[in-house]
């Protein structure tokens, strides 16, 4: 009934930070030399990355969406679809927005773009980009904490985010008996897939199984609040990362126009919002927003989670991919990713790969990218594009789920090979 | 072809901010007892009058979408999304996202949930909000400069927008030979017609031709930049405001939904975009982009600038109004606003009224509720409900435009009454 849509293309730039080779700071010899790229830089080295892959002419775009959290705070910079529209003088006149939901504003652009398509667009560009470098780690988590009800959740601890989720982390131990070594295997697959990926925050970094269980001086237990303290180590977080990425999404119409009418290509099939108030959640052992919207995409798809062959979580901290995993269907309910755990089923010969480049703990979060970058990363998985991390056996349905807050704003997308 | 836009309701709360009798500080007589409504306050009200006026159900809602600027400085607040979420339990589940193109970013949410129409819903929110006198009136200022290429046009004044604007009429001035006079005729009228719309900003204000005309201890000419200085008095910019706007969008079976589907219709028969790169604009005799947006909306709607018969513009300052009626066709081309001031025929009773609540020079300026505060007004003009400041003749053709930046981003909507 409603027009299809397709990715016909992708590109990510290396995201970057403290730990990345690249990453310039004050023991780095280009130290005073030269100086990080800048929010501006990824969003157009994003863009006209992905054009480039798409084999598409700038001029052809017909809308175009940027999904960011911050940049009017670490950037000084709002406004950014006229930022993207300074890209290349192809972009100028473009209708272009950005569109923001806290750490699901990658996958909010996405889902803007699925709609500017399905109402008529042929051929769309969404960018998602995030610069957080640029403060230290407690001022870049005061303005994180925008993406909570800052009034009433911004003073749990000075790491608003990490506090939260350790609070998930308690509630979570408490309910299902989840051991340090479990959760560190977590952790453990994370960097090992970053290793593989030339794009990862983390590529260089080695984490194994006895760092990532333990609190120590170099993976301390960091939080202010006491009680919360020892649910929350250094290894369990996401990276504050630099990056961008884009995606070029297409009617069939749009496809026809790159010359690309045949072979293979990925569908669209689903793509699935939820929106919770952003004072919650209640249940602190389950993501009942992220269900709604996972629900709601395997209703759109007509599929179910045992069809799903490649996924990406939201795994901002470590034990949100498990509740993102349950939340999904892919465990024998709440609890059940301790099993997934125990099968190694989310590494990348598992049952149920996810997060194959390293996730938002070890590829990098730069917050407005993540989930842009989802989609690009499971386009280059459904196409055997992912190197030395690609999942084997051809897959050709994949999932990604991308959230805001805690558990607020939830996106799904599932995409199929044709 | 594409599915057919109604909108189905509207609600402004009142904007207010310094000489609006019910705006809180030191001077009030309740300073100390209450406080001003927060962001959240009037994302909640806006919304929740906005299904009351359209007689709609909150979880009759499919999608939903915010418009603001910059919650995350002036309120610490981002994730708006989540924060409409919560307005009432009927909204938990809706997916709703938050949509900037700094002072467009009203009319990006319009243009957002037009198309979430076309691609398959029935009923769509739309909220635009802002909070900005939280801070003083420079640091707003500063706040307000990510709408521009801060990088490289932050420095040109530390009030940069009412520069840049005075670099337009600067330019404007030496171009078509505008008098003073022939501007404060401009500001007399928004005021004038901010006197009789009780939700204005500056309804209790009286503004006279003489004071408009000239610069004074009480109207300054205020800009440290001296080149520019003589170009911008306060009486020519837009209200630092508080305030809320909300429309409820529909297809045809969501007005059924309804129960409203025979009897007038409000459709949206044009909602154009065009952006431009954030480092412009070249010519500042000309707003480029606005003109690109108007053409793309008359081609939309099959009608032409002689057709318009109520129309609200973007006047942040009041040679901004100038240009955007040129822009749109209304006068004779560049300069041509001239004539239309000698024939007040932007007036209310004129040939083509222009901003009849007072637009945002004396109606106000909450930056992300103006372009869906437009979209409201134009919708009560066609409906004959707008009081003491009704166009008279019964108009059935409208058009809004909305801008971010210095002509930047750019949304023209047509609305015809059915």
């Amino acid at each position: 009934m409603s027009r299809k849509v397709y990715v016909a293309g992708a590109a990510h730039t290396p995201f970057i930070g403290k730990f990345h080779p690249d990453f310039i700071w004050k023991k780095h010899p280009d130290f005073g030399k030269r100086e990080n790229p800048t929010l501006e830089d990824y969003v157009h080295r994003a863009a006209l990355g992905a054009l480039e892959d798409a084999g598409a002419d700038p001029n052809q775009v017909d809308k175009a969406y940027v999904g960011n959290f911050v940049g009017e705070l670490f950037s000084n910079q709002g406004h950014l679809g006229a930022v993207l529209a300074a890209a290349h003088p192809g972009l100028q006149g473009v209708p272009t927005m950005r569109v923001e939901g806290a750490c699901a504003s990658g996958a909010l652009a996405v889902s803007a773009g699925v709609d500017a398509i399905r109402a008529g667009a042929d051929l769309v560009l969404v960018v998602g980009a995030e610069v957080q470098t640029t403060e230290n780690a407690k001022v870049g988590a005061d303005y994180l904490a925008r993406a909570a009800h800052y009034r009433t959740q911004r003073a749990i601890d000075p790491f608003t985010f990490p506090a939260l989720f350790a609070r998930r982390m308690r509630a979570y131990s408490e309910a299902f008996g989840l051991e340090p070594a479990e959760l560190a295997k977590v952790v453990v697959n994370a960097y090992g897939n970053a290793n593989k990926n030339p794009n990862a925050h983390m590529r260089t970094v080695r984490m194994s199984l006895e760092n990532a269980s333990e609190a120590s001086d170099k993976n301390p237990c960091f939080l202010s609040n006491e009680e919360l303290q020892p649910f929350m180590k250094v290894s369990d977080c996401s990276q504050v990362s630099d990056g961008g990425s884009a995606i070029v999404l297409a009617s069939k119409e749009g496809l026809e126009k790159l010359g690309r009418g045949g072979g293979q290509t990925v569908e669209v099939i689903a793509c699935a919002q939820a929106t919770g108030p952003i004072t919650g959640p209640e249940d602190l052992t389950r993501m009942e927003i992220t269900k709604l919207a996972a629900d709601r995409a395997y209703a759109q798809a007509g599929v179910g989670p045992k069809d799903v062959q490649v996924a990406e979580v939201h795994d901002c901290f470590a034990v949100a991919q498990l509740l993102a995993v349950e939340a999904l269907g892919f465990a024998d309910g709440p609890g059940g990713a301790r099993k997934l755990i125990a099968e190694d089923a989310m590494a990348i010969g598992g049952r149920i790969p996810v997060n194959t480049g390293g996730g938002l703990m070890a590829f990098g979060h730069p917050v407005g990218a993540t989930g842009v970058k989802q989609i690009g990363e499971l386009y280059r998985q459904l196409l055997g594009k992912c190197g030395d991390y690609q999942v084997p056996g051809e897959p050709t349905l994949a999932l990604a789920q991308n959230m805001g807050g805690d558990d607020r704003t939830a996106v799904v997308t599932v995409l199929r090979r044709g």
